[in-house]
């Protein structure tokens, strides 16, 4: 069991609220309101803005130019990469890059986004890692439940785009390895006193991750 | 006029969604259910140890012993004074000190404490210190408000301890010695381009006060 | 005149003993001592790591995705292309990256490049650049002191590449850039009060770079 | 054999070239050079402002208010206690605090203290703490290796002041307490495959401990 399963483990509840949110259900079901699905990605967006600060983070926390250059490539996914199908999304709607940058950010993305690069300046890279986890890690998890029989199987699913990025083989191959990063950083650094401490935060980041969710439900039901 | 006049000026719906909340209204009328109260206050509690946190990256950031001396004392008076009348009236309930240390974090306790300590270690002093402004500042604001004719008159109103301890000179004093010090701040490093960041630094704090208010009426609402 | 030229000015006697430094003028005339070069430029490979990680801090600073990329491009032009010259370099003399990495690091490496890291951690990004500039402007300066003719005129010069390096377009662009970025900075946040300060950590690390010329010097007379 | 035993034994050259300094001996034997030892005197004023700053760093840091109020008590005995000790005996030679604070900083002055600080943003606790132990620990060691025969026992002992300082009970029961404190860290969070760093950290803040010692040497031999 590497250190990624046995979080999971001892944050059970936590990370159930979150890969199991009505929220994820409904658009696995496609039923999901799309004003719903519009306030989660322009929010995700500007969440994404703060990770990327959390790799810069991890790069600048780094002693090793391999280590540099592995959360380099993790920068350069979210800031080349990710943040393109966003954008692409977005612009269905007629969002420009500059208007989604521009939006407020919600009490939920600031909580989370904030917490983690506090975890990552004050603790070490494991617990940067730790609290970068479930959203990392968990949206491989949560693509692949979404798009059981395969992407080509999605169909004309309406959230076809967003499920089949994150089940596809790039971003499958990224949490792939930022799951064995993660597991190479705790066999280096975790003792066994430490970890009650890492599922905690784990937990504490999966419940954050839940309430992201949540906020783009109650976003709509309150519009 | 000095920066927080402008900063309160230029963020006024911001400012007054805080510190006219209902939050605060009906602990100026008295009738603030007691449950609210009771959330508001250990939520505070684990606000202060984020404070507290702050108030030591500003002895961190400082650059002259004079500095350094000055954010002291503000970590002191949250560390050894402020802490104390939290303590005294959750023991009230039978609440003790560690027992509210491991009360879980509110997602607007999240999100304030942890967007102010972003905000400082990613700027300068005069970012931290506009962040803890509508906390520091405002509170000292919102006491007096609630202490119209004063501290000995409110006689026995049921939140008279917190009124009073806001509202009483010794408050006053920490909250007009932080307003010099924020102006003596922005003589030093604010130009007037850095204003509008600034000001929008300052209505999102305010707004997550309001936020931190919300979050104590709605957990009774829900409970 | 610029921020820049006003810095040159206002540290005018540690700005000519780093530019003017006896290493420099034995390197334009071709008669430094080659264990001096070979011990500079390990050194200076150890120092590109550590600036490497300011340019993540200034990721991690940054305040929209355009600061965030800009810096982006200033963290990959030390690890993908300037240390690329170094590894060259050293290639002559039989040492591997894996070799350089594992050098001690000198007291002047450790005393400029951490001087820096805390300026930018402690202060703005302001700060950060401007402790920068002697290294990432100066280089730029003294590339077109020790070629005064243009590279090509450099003939057999024996320290061509290093010369025609800093004196290439490419690095008088990436140099030119850094300049005018720092001129934007100093009209966001910098105010008369401040250029004191400012004026104080430039000269310093000017200073720090005349130390880091006079180890590579020390270390060869002494060996 | 506690943490700080195992760093010792794994940096033994460093350690000794640290604790058997020729400055170290030629102060015990009271042959020292005076203005060697008013260098130096002025030069740990400086270094202890950076050192109150990485106490405040290790308060930011904490996880409990324990840990917290711990720091705290640190930061006090440098901000509060150490400090007197050099503003007395520098008064002794007409130096006034403000005078010292304005010294410029030496390399090696510059070196360590970033060098301290740069571990403990960069890494967590137990790296901080590693970094500072060689000062923090070292110096209760040297005080008692200066007087083997007790503080009343050095006489008119020409530095007995700063002996004295070091062997008396008040500041061996700090080093016991950081001592202890840095054994329950390690306990805490320290593999196995984490302790040759530790060792590596250890033996370059003790090396730059022996840098700091030779600075004020050079300076006077130069002067």
């Amino acid at each position: 069991m590497d250190i990624f399963e046995r979080l999971k483990a001892a944050a059970k509840a936590e990370w159930s609220s979150y890969v199991d949110h009505d929220f994820v259900r409904q658009m696995g079901a496609g039923t999901l309101a799309p004003p719903a699905f519009q306030t989660y990605l322009v929010q995700d967006y500007l969440f994404l803005i703060q990770f990327a600060r959390a790799y810069a983070l991890a790069i600048y926390k780094s002693r090793s130019l391999a280590d540099m250059r592995a959360a380099q490539r993790g920068l350069s996914a979210i800031l080349d990469v990710e943040m393109d199908l966003h954008v692409r999304l977005c612009g269905r709607w007629g969002l420009t890059p500059a208007a989604i940058e521009a939006a407020p950010e919600h009490l939920a993305t600031i909580a989370y986004t904030r917490f983690v690069l506090d975890c990552g300046v004050s603790g070490d890279l494991l617990d940067l890692h730790v609290a970068l986890a479930p959203c990392v890690i968990g949206y491989a998890e949560i693509g692949r439940r979404l798009a059981p029989d395969g992407v080509a199987a999605l169909g004309d699913h309406p959230y076809r785009d967003w499920i089949g990025e994150y089940a596809g083989e790039v971003y499958q191959e990224i949490a792939a390895g930022a799951r064995a990063h993660l597991a190479a950083l705790a066999a280096r650094s975790m003792t066994e006193q430490r970890f009650a401490e890492l599922a905690a935060l784990f937990a504490k980041a999966s419940r954050l991750e839940a309430d992201f969710w949540q906020m783009a439900l109650n976003d709509v039901a309150a519009g």
